[in-house]
This record gives structure tokens, sequence and C-alpha cells, in this order.
């Protein structure tokens, strides 16, 4: 395995109301905004949305899973939150290598996350350290 | 409710070998480092650790639940992952009101997260809009 600057990776996830009901027991985070449509009508978004953890959880996801892959240690993560996600949307992890250390294996991604309908939900950069990114681009 | 620099707020949870599974599952993140305990063994954590994810995850949960509490909208995260979390370790999300801006109602909190040995685990920033934070310091 070797990898480049510009190489790039997507991973897409549709998150369910179970989806949602499933990370609120998991994180102990029952947000009435996630969980609770009366309440969720009357906020800015109208209705429920996903946990933004979900963006993290499907960036991670390819990241993990396909680049840099299995061996990934994640070292550090930001993520801007940019529009809500709703019940049933799909969320899109797209990655993008923009940077490599080759003394240290250490691997710098872009990463943004959209909905089924293109738009940005989340944007960021990924840090990663990866034994197969030591010795530079093969 | 108001707000004021330097409220803190904390909440733990036991990230269990169940817990990691349920995760694997609702991410499709099945990175044989959180899976595989064979796999796990022959790298530099020499067991299986729990998704990075599960920081941001008690930290959302703290945001969501206490400090901002319901009604907190998430704009912004940033997580730098320190050490590995293995599998029965208690993380502890701490959170503390750094800034305020309230003509937009925008906190921003320093979020860290330790183990149950007190060491740290993860460290960042989570910027959030509260409607509750508009008009300053009450």
């Amino acid at each position: 395995m070797s990898f480049s600057i510009g190489q790039k990776a997507s991973f897409s996830k549709t998150i369910t109301e179970q989806d949602v009901a499933t990370f609120a027991e998991l994180s102990g985070d029952h947000n009435p905004v996630h969980l609770d449509e009366n309440y969720a009508k009357g906020t800015r978004f109208g209705a429920r949305i996903a946990h933004g953890a979900f963006s993290v959880a499907v960036i991670s996801t390819v990241l993990g899973m396909q680049l840099p892959g299995p061996g990934t240690v994640y070292m550090s993560q930001t993520l801007k939150f940019v529009k809500p996600v709703y019940f049933d949307d799909t969320i899109t992890a797209n990655v993008e290598i923009t940077a490599l250390r080759a003394d240290k294996g250490i691997i710098t991604l872009k990463t943004e996350c959209a909905n089924q309908r293109g738009e940005k939900i989340a944007e960021g950069e990924a840090v990663v350290f990866h034994e197969n990114a030591k010795g530079g681009e093969k």
C-alpha cells in the first residue's frame, strides 16, 4: 500500500430513526432535539435531527476502512457542523489526502460530509498515523 | 438559565466490548484494531481499543444534557486524541465555558476527556449555540 497527496475515498450511510435511538442509548445523549418530535418542531430545525457525532462516525469509518484503511490511528479531527442531518438523510463522507509526513508516518486529510442533495453538512480536517505512510510516497 | 465563563460540567461513561460492537454496526467502522483481539495485540496498543468517536460522543452528551444543556446546537468541535481508550475504561468528559458571545448566543468550551486513572485521553474545543446565551451573562 502506498499513499499520495490527492488520493480520495468516500463512504455513505443513511441515518435512520433507529440509528439515532441506538446512539442516544449508547452515548447517553438524550437531547430532545434528537428524540422528541414535538420539541424539535419548535426549534430552528423544525424536526428531529441526528447527533453531530454521526458525521464524525462516518468520517472515522472511511479513514479506518478505506483510506488510509486498517491500521489507521486517529490523532486529531476538527469538524465544523454546517447543516443539520435529518432522519433518513444519507451522509457521505469524502476524504482527501492533503499532506504526508513520511518521516513520522503522519497523514493529513480534508474531511467533508454532504447529504443526498449534495449540500455540505460538515467540514474539517483529520490527522492520522499509518505505518505504511512511513518512507514517503512509494 | 444563565451562563458564565468558568462554568463546568462533566459526564462519565464506561465503554464496554458490547458498546464497541454496537458502534461498529452503527457506523460501519469495523477497523480490526477495535474488533479483532489477535490483530490488536500486534499493534502499538497491545489490545483492542474503542473508536475515537466515543470521546466525541461523551463530550456531545455533556454539552447536550448539562452545559449548555437541551437546546444546544453543535457548531464545531476540535479534538486531539492523546491516549487510547481500552475496553471497560471509563471516559469522563469535562467541559468548561471559556468564552461567550452574547450578541450571537455563541458559547466556546474547553473539552477534555480523561480515563479512570486520571490520564488525559483527548482534548479540544467546542463551539455551540444556545438561545439562552443571548444577552450576555445574566
